[in-house]
């Protein structure tokens, strides 16, 4: 069934964001149209704002409409001498809110995929590298996931890294706090056993 | 963690949307960022075309942003004589989408509810009403849901059409199809039982 026409691009529109089908949308659009609408129209303009003002920082590349975010401003990491290399903005949510690192982060924006015609430049990694050609880092750390893309990133990224005197780790995989050795794949379990560390 | 000014407030703002909580906004507004920005941006204005120009139909009060929807302009119902009052124009939808039913409707955009301060007129009863006192309709058919506030409201309507010739029916509630009596709640059951009908 039809409904008018701007109710159906509205249903339409909805659409493009992730995990909204039809029933979603449907269910979305009905809610816009029936509650307060200033408050629809205020995330109209909002979204209409961010679009066209937010791009990457300077720095780091996570989303801003700054030229470089608050974080690499952070005057507390001014001197940090770690890199930590992550694929999406979301993840650095995720470490900061774990509140292990105070150093930089690298956001690729993706991962290497040559299947998809994901290269080297699509994910900057010439501007990665001359963030290591400066010299200010210690250590590399490659917080890719643990996929068969977040794999072949770290390594290629590894094998840049090798050209500077700098020190390159990867985070830890293995069974996460809460997990039960008896539901995990074979996969974790070998990560878990290959990264084992002694205890004394 | 605080992302950029205009970042937090498009998460903010997503979160009118039911069922998008902080971390569904987040992930909402990451991907509106990453993806082709022209499709957000067609749906920021669409968005903002639809909230002001859609209203309500003159007719039946489903959405729509011309004076009468296609429904009620719909030649082959021109002459029907069943109005079928719900609660939602998603009921419509899904009334429609059974194909069992060729008449007008009416939706009440709400349900009667005096402890949330929502009386007859809050939901149009003086123009369901109206409707009713044309003389036009042979049968007013209550297809609001069997809740409280659906019993409480088809009840308050058929009261409504007693002072009119017309015959009022609900539509009937029970076990639905390819559900099972074994996890059917006694209410119901109960409902079930009470609406039996004659097999000869």
């Amino acid at each position: 069934m039809q409904f008018s026409r701007l109710l159906d691009e509205l249903i339409r529109g909805l659409q493009i964001l992730p995990g909204i089908g039809p029933k979603s949308a449907q269910r979305l659009a009905f809610h816009l149209l029936k509650q307060e609408r200033s408050q629809g129209a205020h995330l109209a303009e909002i979204m209409q704002a961010a679009l066209e003002r937010v791009g990457h920082c300077d720095a780091c590349r996570t989303f801003t409409e700054d030229s470089v975010c608050s974080l690499c401003l952070n005057e507390q990491r001014t001197n940090a001498r770690q890199l930590c290399v992550v694929e999406s903005p979301a993840d650095i949510l995720a470490l900061e809110s774990s509140g292990h690192f105070s150093g930089h982060y690298f956001v690729l924006h993706g991962l290497l995929s040559p299947l998809d015609g994901i290269g080297p430049d699509d994910i900057a990694l010439p501007k990665l590298q001359q963030r290591l050609a400066h010299g200010v880092y210690d250590e590399l750390i490659l917080a890719t996931n643990p996929t068969v893309e977040g794999d072949v990133t770290a390594h290629f990224i590894l094998d840049i890294a090798k050209r500077y005197d700098i020190a390159v780790t990867r985070i830890a995989h293995g069974v996460p706090v809460g997990g039960e050795l008896e539901y995990m794949d074979g996969t974790t379990l070998g990560l878990s056993f290959s990264g084992r560390r002694s205890l004394s």
